[in-house]
């Protein structure tokens, strides 16, 4: 990769000091240019000619997604975000009353509201499966469960990359066990999709959603979900409107059959280009390479982190990622990402340009959190246009910040 | 109204001749600006950080929302678009087996398909109140079906302007006949918010959405949905998030008390700050003046199009308003559309600037066109950002086709 090819092309690589990339990455020139040019065209021909005119690299956004992940057009619904892409998945499942739904001890609480939604509504079970010692699930015990005569398990779900930790699950190895019972598999690939490769036949998952705003460096707003072509017959969408059914008599309608029935009509436009740029930029660059790159700079960060005296790194798995999350001492993380933001001297004069990170609390994973020191720590990512003297930079400050606490009072 | 300036601050009156505003209208300046200037913050500074600085002007779009409504800020949600925001409002109403839907003739496919799916999950039951003698929805008959002691109404549902026609319900009749009777009235408006003066008491109803894109001139993939106060406890929406809920033990949610229980954590910003400059545009010019000039212009437009031979206008309606509907003889209304954007001369060259009309079908109102004399029609929609310059010159072009249909050939 050249590095300072990709930092040229992202211009807010001179304003700040992203770490941010697992909230929302930095977009290179194509996405925004995709989303401005498409907003000029609505401004100046009108919304509906401005999508006319756009049809063909509307339509070529589907082939993007579908070779991100190795799967057809059809199987591909755009839809707002990740979230909106899970539910209408989800909520799709003809579940019946005593069907178990396995998830991670890491699973992200939007996903896990959903179901204690499905509890309450259907008489679902819902069943964490524990984690092994690296702290990933637990494979062998997933298949244990599997199998348990008692248990009739319908669907498989985990976030891949849960939101709050670098840990990377072992999908691969999930889906090598649902797939031959028959058992669906949802992966939610909100934090993988541009982070590492995605196959979704070498992953095993029939259903898989993600958005543009993370690691594919897409826009805010969009995201999409896959569902395998085999068994989106058996779904139904929760919502349902002209685009995903036709009203074909006075007390009838007809699904279209493809994944677009998890769609609706009206859509961002300007978004939807964004993020084909932003598909079409990862995969010039290929996925491997990015995965190489993001992977060396989190385990640089990682080893920098865990090395500065008061500070704790709290990421655990067999495979590590690029979100690298800390605390210091016992400091509030909010203050922490404040700090880092608004780079003060002594005298309160902001000093260089700001550092971007956030923040995880156990609200966000609840089960992940329930055995840890700490209820919430400073959520850094790296992504592969990030430098190594920006993380040198990073840890300086960590360092200071550190040393001097009282630089973290309000 | 200064028509002059109004113009020059919509760039797009130089490029097209916009009759499609029931489609999308023509951004004004601000809303354009809005979104592109959030835009370049995210380029420059990241997603969630450009978020975080425009957060009052966010929080300020619930205001401006709830000032054109009547409302407070507490029961707006901000969603992708109206379907969406009718999807969470309809499957948040605890239908029980066999109550009543009561809906219109003309009502929208979109929501008539929500209906119908409500049927086959709970056995509500679904009923069309027929129309008057003006071809809206007949308040008396609704009446007699809200007292028949037969029928447990929960629900009555209504598109306030259909997208096929120029109708424009009575919508504060039906409000009227709703709330001494505590039935939930939804009152769908997509095609009237930013049309014509709306105000939630008066209108008598609990839930309304409506979108960005239409009469209020704002951006595509932004809607909204307001709930009133007092129902909000009853309602809970079909998919929950860690927005909409706090994840509160391992197998315990809790939903926010405000209408934000309908949003996801994720949404476009840009979008969301371009409704915002849009409501306030509109604000700024007043909803009456807007619905005068509007009503005006359309009458004019119909007037004319109805003298010309050949030419069949097909609006029916007590009170009509902007939109315009007719065919030219037998002719294809797509063709017409075509014929329309793409002015050509007898050796095909293009001589003027587009007119962007639309098309409605049976497909989108198959209750509404089952006694029309045709299938389909064009749809011509004003704003009041028209010219009357423009309607003739658009009559004139309409004659000319209807004059000449080998123009109309493909």
């Amino acid at each position: 990769m050249d590095l300072d090819a990709l930092r040229a092309d992202t211009p807010g690589c001179a304003t700040v000091l992203h770490l941010n990339n697992a909230g929302a990455a930095l977009m290179p020139r194509p996405v925004y240019e995709a989303q401005t040019a498409h907003l000029a065209r609505e401004y100046a021909i009108g919304g509906y000619e401005a999508k006319d005119e756009a049809h063909e690299r509307v339509e070529a956004v589907y082939g993007s997604i579908a070779r991100l992940l190795h799967a057809q057009p059809h199987e591909i619904a755009i839809v707002e975000n990740a979230t909106r892409a899970f539910d209408m998945g989800f909520h799709a499942i003809p579940f019946a009353p005593g069907d178990v739904i396995l998830t991670s001890v890491a699973e992200y609480a939007s996903n896990y509201l959903a179901y204690l939604r499905m509890a309450e509504q259907v008489g679902v079970v819902v069943r964490v499966v524990p984690n092994d010692a690296h702290g990933q699930l637990d494979t062998m015990g997933l298949a244990t469960l599997l199998d348990n005569p008692g248990h009739r398990v319908r669907l498989v779900a985990v976030s891949h990359i849960p939101t709050q930790s670098g840990l990377v699950q072992p999908a691969a190895a999930i889906g090598a066990l649902t797939r031959p019972r028959g058992v669906l598999f949802f992966l939610d690939a909100t934090q993988s999709a541009g982070h590492l490769p995605l196959d979704v036949a070498a992953l095993g998952c029939d259903l898989l959603c993600s958005t543009g705003r993370k690691y594919l460096r897409g826009p805010r707003g969009v995201g999409f979900l896959y569902a395998r072509a085999a068994i989106i017959p058996t779904l139904h969408p929760p919502f349902i409107d002209l685009h995903a059914a036709t009203w074909i008599g006075s007390d009838a309608y007809e699904l279209r059959p493809d994944a677009r029935r998890f769609e609706n009509w009206e859509s961002n436009i300007a978004a939807t280009l964004g993020l084909g740029a932003a598909i079409d930029y990862a995969l010039a660059l290929g996925l491997d390479a990015i995965w190489d790159r993001v992977h060396a700079l989190a385990a640089r960060l990682r080893a920098g982190l865990a090395a500065i005296p008061g500070v704790a790194v709290h990421d655990r798995g067999a495979t590590l990622g690029g979100i690298v999350t800390f605390t210091i001492g016992g400091h509030d993380p909010e203050r922490i990402k404040d700090a880092l933001r608004l780079r003060r001297d002594r005298q309160g004069t902001a000093t260089a340009r700001p550092i971007n990170v956030s923040t995880s609390t156990f609200r966000g994973a609840l089960h992940d959190f329930a055995d840890r020191p700490v209820q919430a720590w400073v959520r850094s990512s790296v992504h592969y246009y990030n430098s190594e003297q920006e993380l040198d930079e990073f840890l300086a400050i960590v360092e200071t910040l550190a040393r001097h606490p009282h630089l973290l009072a309000t």
